[in-house]
């Protein structure tokens, strides 16, 4: 019996489903809720996705409107795109011993339910959600295939990345078969800037410095930028990226100032760099290309250090 | 016989075979071209890419490989994404009249070969392309996926478009399966800006002004400026929707001052408003979201004169 379906025969065999997101909602972990719930609902089941505190307006369409009622009890836990129990949002503590089912496509993965759909070679969350969804034999309707689109969008750049698979493509197929309109949904989740994002991309813009033949580029938010813009994270989101995106440049130092006395340091570099190795000698880790660390003292101390890191590990010295 | 399948049996007879691309080559003519003229090859034929005179580095890998030696007398003469004999390339009026297929996906295509594949419905040519080549019985190799995907990608702003269609991402789907990663591709194509491109968006960033509670952007692009960063007319390419992108912005003017006395206005606006309406009164025109119209007098009259044209549309005055 494939995994697939032995999903799909425990949730057509339950009633009464709560579907749990994650901590800080992404368009996966909402989009697979979303239409995994639509779904069971056009199959007849009673299903609702537990209120996330921390949903933002733009996910929010997704699993807003399938809060359950005051006095649901469900019988039937599901969880998607949560990888341990550490990602629970603050509410759902009482449900961490009761899950049924984890859909999860997260290699760092834990077995904290009592069975598991976890495939690691999935770009989305959404992916899988899509074949529990066809082995159920329920077919996409426009709000189904809606939510999917955006899981699927979303966790991999609008299919930009290279985590995107021939299967993430096959999926967006099918949603855009039944008629939805990608490009509207994409323009909504990639290309608008809010206000405060282009306040801070302009203050980037504007405060980006180059060394060594502009192999190297650095950038310091400062913390009365932040404010003065109202950036908030979701607007800061990505931001380390740019740096890296100019032609020439092989490593991108992001500085975030804060006001407790510590400045964030966002790495982002080209193949030929270890990121994770900059941010190493101060204390910090990560990825080949992408990495962090956290540095207490001021801005400028900040960013000597860190142009010092970034030289040390590109001349090898 | 399927359309497909008549170009199929076209070329399957074919020998010597020369394939054209067009003016201003983008990733969808290369594209296009170097996995036809690559497959033809897998079946054994004789088959070149003509040399196109305005190729940038960024395409030059698709068809530059695949020009023809100096005695090379075509027999059978296919073109790809070229709509008219206009958009042909200086060097190729010679052929005007010896088009043997065009395979095409422009609604404005006119009939100028003996056969037209020409099939408006498709977001690329290389989707086409595509099915010519499977219609063929030629198995897609790393290197035609590489050229097919680079065609599908751009013509759909890597997948993010209104025009991306399911079959798009079939096609995409099917370029994955050889093993090729889109991701990598992706990157050269639409992350990487050149360092010019840099320089004009930190001027565009700068000089970005807002009207009428943000709903109107409005940037001027001097000539002076153009000059200073260097920014060819590749960099410039796309920088017109970076107004609109702003959340609140219904209307994104870009002035681009020219040598010559003139300036030209491109106008960027959201579903609401009619963009075509704003340039017709300076005697310009375009679609509903995206229009252009050239205005003869200084920077600042331009800047007065498509200011006073958005709000006259906007406000119905």
């Amino acid at each position: 019996m494939s995994r697939f379906k032995q999903a799909a025969e425990l949730l057509l065999n339950a009633d009464d489903i709560l579907i749990l997101t994650h901590r800080r909602p992404d368009g996966d972990t909402t989009g697979s809720a979303g239409a995994l719930c639509r779904a069971l609902r056009q199959a007849g089941k009673e299903a609702y996705i537990y209120k996330n505190p921390e949903i933002t307006p733009r996910y929010a369409p997704l699993i807003v409107p399938m809060a359950p009622p005051e006095a649901f009890e469900p019988r039937f836990v599901v969880t998607t795109d949560i990888a341990d129990l550490t990602l629970f949002p603050d509410n759902a503590a009482q449900f961490t011993k009761k899950v049924d089912l984890v859909i999860d496509h997260h290699r760092s993965s834990s077995e904290y339910g009592k069975v598991s759909l976890v495939l690691p070679e999935f770009a989305a969350c959404g992916e899988i959600v899509w074949e529990v969804i066809c082995e159920m034999g329920i077919p996409l309707t426009k709000d189904i295939a809606q939510a999917l689109y955006i899981a699927v969008s979303t966790d991999t750049g609008c299919f930009r990345y290279s985590n995107t698979t021939a299967h993430s493509h096959l999926a967006a197929a099918a949603c855009l078969d039944t008629g939805i309109d990608g490009g509207e949904l994409n323009r909504a989740l990639f290309e608008t800037k809010s206000r405060a994002r282009f306040e801070i991309e302009r203050f980037v813009f504007e405060n980006m410095e180059f060394f060594d033949e502009n192999r190297i580029a650095l950038v310091t938010i400062t913390a009365d930028a932040r404010e003065k813009t109202g950036a908030t994270m979701d607007d800061l989101d990505s931001i380390a990226a740019l740096p890296r995106q100019i032609e020439g440049v092989e490593i991108g130092v992001t500085l975030t100032e804060n006001r407790d006395g510590t400045v964030k340091a966002s790495v982002r570099t080209t193949k030929e760099v270890d990121a994770s190795k900059i941010c190493a000698l101060e204390g910090g880790g990560g990825h080949l290309r992408a990495a962090g660390a956290t540095i207490c003292g001021t801005r400028e101390e900040a960013r000597e250090r860190m142009f010092k890191a970034a030289r040390a590990v590109y001349y090898g010295a």
